[in-house]
Parts: C-alpha cells; structure tokens; sequence
C-alpha cells in the first residue's frame, strides 16, 4: 500500500512539526483498513497536539484510510475549525473528538467502523446499550485489573447533527453519577473511544472490538439473543 | 506476490501511455484477491481511457488477479472489441463495463466475486433485490450526505449471453423513472460497481461488501431472514 | 516470514535444477497457510517433474508450509519413494500424490485442510459427498464454460491406511461410468484437488474453497441443511 | 509492523545471547497478532533458557504483541521472579509458563486469546471442558498418529489468584491417572499450551485454533450445542 509513501509537499505549515505524529496515524489507518475497522474512506482519528489551548491533529473528510498521505491531515482548534487557513476539510465528526478529547488525560481519539460494532449498535439501541462482563480481556481497558467487573457500552441515535450529538456525549462524560467511560456506540454507525496516547486508544480499538466479536458469536453459537452478563 | 514484478517485454502497443492505469489496475486486483473478493481468476476491471471515441483498459480473460502482470490487459472499444489486433483475449463480460462507462461521469468499473454477494444475490433473487437503509456507511455512496437513506441493490438473473444482459441493465440504467444507481449484483455472481474515478469505484466497492456483511450477519445474528429496512 | 530465506545448503542434489518449482511451491505454501488453509504443518503439495517415469516433486513430511525452507522437499517415483536415499521423508500421502498425478495431463496436486472443507466432509459424509451448482464461480473448474452445470464433491472416509485410500482414488477416477473429477474430500481432513500446471491446482483450490464457504454459509444463512442444488 | 526494529539500547543484560530467542518470539507475536490471537497486549509468550536452574525468557506485562521490541522481555527463575534486578516487569501470569515449563521437555511456553477459544471456554465450562475427536488435524499434537483418538480440553475457572490456579494445573499435570496433556483454557480467557520447541508450541497453537474453530462453527451449522465427539 501507498501508506509508506512521503509527498511532503502537500502538507500544509501548521502541521511543521508533526511528522511522526502524522505517520503514527498513517500507520494505524493502514493497520485498521486491513483489518475491515475503516474501509470505504469511513473512520477518522486524532491526538492533543495542544493542550492550552487545545488543539489536535485530525484526519481530513473522505480520506481513504487504507493509504492517508501526509497531506490527509488538519489541525483544528476547541470549536473544531481549523486553526490556520489553507488546510483541507476536517471530519464532519470533528466535534465528537474534541469532547472526548476535552477530558483529562485523553491523548487520542478513535472512531471506526466495524461490521460487529454497527450490528451490536443497532440490536442493542432498544435498550440504549449493552453490559460486557466476565472477560479476561476487559483488562485491556486501561485501570481495570480483573475480569470480575463489567463495562457498560452506551448507544447513541445516530444523527448529522454533530453538534447536538456531541453536547449529548458531554452530558454523559461529565455526568456525575454514572459516567461514559472508555468508548460508546453510535447506532449502525460506530465506536468512538480513546486514551492516554495513540497506542492507548489503539488497544481500547482493539479490546473493544474483540469484545464485540465475543458478544456477537456468542448469540449466533448459542442462540441467546442478550449480551453475556454473567458476573 | 509478485504482483510488483514488472515484464513490459508483454504489454502490447495499444497500453502504451497507461502505464499508472495499469499498475493502480494491479494493486487492486492484489488487494481485492487478498480479501477474497477475486479469488480463483474471477473478477475484471475496468478504466476509461477515452471517452470519445468510448475506450477502456479491461482485464483480459481468465487472469490471476492477485498477480496481474502488465500484459494482462486489453484496450477496447465501444463494442467491447480490441482496438488493435494481437492483444490477448478481453473479458467475457466486457459489454457489462461498457454500458455502465457509457454513463456520464463513469472513470472506472469494477467487478468482484465475494462470498456474501453471491450468497445475498442469490437469497433476495426471487424478489429482484433488496433495500439497504438506515446505515451510516451507505455514506460512502458518492452524493449520499445522510444515514437517513436507502438504497436499493437489484439482481439480475445470472446468464452466459453477456450481450442480453448488458442490454437488461442497460435499459434499467437509463430507467427515467427509476434508474439504477451505484451498482447491481447478477444472481450467484457477484457485483458490478463504478465511479467517477478508480478510487470512487474502489470506495464503492468496499462500502458495499461491508454493507452486505452487514446485512447477511444481521439475519444470522437476528434470525430475522429479510433485510433490513429501517429507517 | 522467512519463506525467501534460501538455504541451498540443505537441497539434496536429487533436487537440482528445480528451483524455480521449489520457490513456486513455497510461495504457495506461504500463501495457503496465511489463508488458514495449510495451518499447524498439515497439507501437502507436489508437482510432476518427470512423466516418463513419473516422478513429482513433493514436501517432506512435517513442514511449516507457512516457512517451507528449499530442503523440505523430496523427489519421489511412482511407488511413492524416494528416487534417491538421503532425502528428508516424504510426505505420508504421497501416494494419493501419485494417483491423482497418474491422471493424463495432470502436472500439479495440493492437499489443503481448511475449516470449511472438514466440516462440509462431515456434514455430508453420510450421502457420499455433495454437489454444487448454479454458481458463476464453477466456470474456474477447468473446463467448465457455464454455471449452469453442478459438480459432485465426493467424500472418502478418513483412514491412515493411504495404500487402501489410494486405491479407492485410482477406482473412482478410472471409473468409465461416472469419474471423478476436479478434486474430492476425505472426511474430516480435507481437499484434494490437481491441474494441468500449479497455476491451474492453485485456481481449483481457491474455487473449491469459496464454494465451500457458500454452501456452509448458505446453510448457516437459511436455515437449510442441505447443500444448494439449483440449476 | 515495527517488530523488525532493533532497539537493543533497551536490552537487560540479563538477555545478552538470547538475540535469535527474543527475535523468533518478536516474529510470534507479530503473525498471532496478525491472526486475531493477541490484540490489545493480551497473550505472553515464553522460552525455556537454562533447565537447571529452571529460567525462562518471558515477555514482560502488558506490551504489544504485533510490536514487540528487544527491551519488552525478562529473564525469570522459577519462583516467577526475575533473575536480575532492573527489568522489566514480567507477565502476571509468569507462574503458569513455570508449571509448563516444569515438565519433562517441554521447551516453549504459548499463552493466546482468541475469539474461538474464548466462547468455547465459556460455553463449556459447566462440563469442565470438552473432547475433540476424530479430526485428521488432531495428529498435529505431538505423538498423535491418528485420527482415531480423542483429546479432552480442560477448564479452569478464570480467577486474578495466579498461584492458586497454578497449583491446580500443576496437579492435574501430575495426575497419575488422567494428566492433562497438550494443554488448556482458562474460562473466558484463553489457551496454555507448549512444546519441545517455540516451532512445535506455535504449531500446537495452530492445532487448536483450527480444532476449536471446527468444533464452534460446527455447532452453529448443525445446531447442535455439543462439541463433536464421533470415533
């Protein structure tokens, strides 16, 4: 694939500085369209490349994922516009990274498009999302040291109202008795989740969608329609 | 695979000048036969490389598409015939790529021969094809802006009078009613897609095979033997 | 994967001057066991290097056909034995190498174990094997112009008695009724398929696999416990 | 993947000569990674580097197995304790590579987590495990010479109390009557087994992962809720 393939040229100067954050970037959408996580030009990802004030570096619209070229990227700021002129379009989803970028401690943001995820996100909206319980894997969600525990997958409706949708993730990050942790659903859509720093966010990916896997073949190989909840 | 090894010694006259259409060719058919979507020599591909008079660069017949050479490729007219003599044999289903390069702003036509196209294709046959809605990735369609669509996959009867069929989906192409769009699947066959350009057609191809995973996992996940529709 | 690192130092000199069909056989060891066709050193692959007397070019016994290095190979006659002493041991089917290799204008044979080719050898072994049709995909079987045609996939018990196999191979191939053709499975073990050159063997083996992932995801899709016989 | 890149700043003296061992271990992780076998950091692998006393070239907790580098490994004894101080921290689960280890010629130790393997762990559980028989790829486990036998896969409850689960498998290893062989699942988690070297352990690997792969979607296309036990 064209992933490895350099055209400095059409990289814009607010991104001076960025290379290996860029090709860090480059290297997981070349891994998760291989993997079926963003085909079709669907996902986009970004790190904190600010703080105060935040900014991050951010895919841009309709890049195909599989071979994102150094020039496939923009920095954007809090109200997820971009920082400088010049630069391509970002992501219509820009604004669900920074909310999940907004918390502390996140460094990178993920969303992808799974077959497992948009099945799971669909069957389970009824019930506004589903349990994962049990398994040894939930350890790969960051802080969590026994599979005695289980993390609740929430489900939004899917929307192209950005904004309104990312106000909706807020009041769930923020909500005080019952936080959003780790990742949540958008319904037939996705997961976005996130963490500390790119290869963090990239095993909550990878945790997750293995978790989805068990979910759904658990159904098909035992014909229990309900997500495992055994504690 | 040696889809990488160059032997010019075999490219006939006729390709001169398409050296990048060949090869970007090749990296599909690579990539395509990796996911099994044109294993077995199955699968031909197509890209204009004239539009007046209509001439494509195609697949020639019976090819291994995960080691496309550059001498497996044939320039071909509106007819579906070889421009200039002494080239190997186009594709059986040549007519095919030319009705749907005939549409205006048609660059690139790709065939592929997936599991669960021919499973789909065969299974919503007796009802002339089926509705895909409500999923955010039918996106990746050039022109959708909204999950809030559907789009209809049709099937045709599957034949090995290539001239009949070419003229069938031609007629449902220009249906001024209710045209075809996008794509169309022959029945325990495979998929017809296209697009403005090659990565158009690719994108269209990824975001339907991911589309009808979805659909035929849901029904086995589901039980549920229709496919989705809402909306 | 190690499967380029050459280490001449190891081919005995019964092998000499069949580099290339050494490299080409390793190639499609490395590509079958990345498929998940040729897992946990299972399957075997042989071309014929000689006809008058025949002779094939075979993997040893026990490989990684994952990492087949150039000493894992052996010559051997028509008896199934060496043609000369010092070389690794043959594979312990080789004589089913030679049966289907005695077949006129047979030049390549390869043995694969995948998932689907043990269950469907299960499934079906009760009625003597199954047959495929209706599906475009036939037309890779040599020979086959149309798909509106079935093949018969005929199932042998499993047995480590391979004389006793090979002779019930030789039977059912020379039968003048009712030949078998193409390939068969051996229950609970897997396919054995042949061509005029690998190439040819290669494409079989690609078709027979996605058939058989067609008829037993059809099964898994609809309900029907049956293989799909329509024309 | 970046497992081909040497950092060997990062190497404890305590590995100095176990170059070609933490390089065939790299490779591992890189390919079972790749299969689905070890995402999110899940998974260790081990060696056994000197038999008396008893060590063990380990990976250390919580890296990434599709990218492991010359620094992420650590010598231990047999208490589970590293044999230097300055390393890094070694796998929580390090005393059950000991208890493998521990057994007469048994050279490499292989800890995965795979989707198959995982559903099977819990679907059942309640029978303390399950017995695959009649499978032509059950002769991959070593000394098996035919399809005619049977393998019992045991359980064990998943639990974070390694040195209690430790001391289960050690007894069931040591049991007189009925020793556990080749090896087995841990609940919701995943499979331990081993061999003389890392080649026989990954191809012990594979050997159950096909075998379980059978045996679940075996069940789905039957129905039939029950591992296969036909001889």
């Amino acid at each position: 694939m064209s992933a490895t393939r350099i055209d400095q040229s059409h990289t814009h100067p607010a991104l001076n500085g960025l290379t290996d954050e860029i090709n860090a970037l480059r290297e997981t959408g070349a891994n998760f369209w291989q993997r079926g996580w963003s085909v079709g030009t669907s996902s986009n990802y970004s790190l904190v490349v600010s703080r105060e004030p935040l900014e991050l570096l951010i895919t841009a619209s309709g890049k195909d994922k599989g071979r994102l070229s150094p020039g496939d990227f923009v920095r954007v700021g809090a109200s997820g516009k971009p920082v400088a002129e010049g630069q391509p379009k970002s992501s219509a989803e820009t604004l669900l990274h920074v909310v999940a970028a907004q918390q502390p401690g996140v460094g990178a943001v993920l969303h992808t498009h799974s077959v497992w995820s948009t099945l799971l996100s669909d069957f389970f909206f009824p019930q506004g999302g589903f349990e994962i319980a049990g398994y040894e894997m939930l350890k790969g969600l960051e802080g969590i040291t026994t599979h005695q525990t289980a993390t609740w997958v929430e489900i939004f409706e899917n929307t192209q109202n950005i904004p309104e949708l990312a106000e909706q993730v807020r009041e769930r990050l923020l909500d005080p008795a019952d936080p959003l942790e780790y990742g949540y659903l958008i319904r037939r859509h996705g997961l976005y989740t996130w963490g500390r720093d790119l290869a963090e966010a990239r095993r909550h990916v990878e945790i997750f969608e293995f978790l989805f896997e068990c979910v759904a073949r658990r159904m098909v190989l035992t014909g229990e329609l309900k997500a495992n909840g055994v504690l």
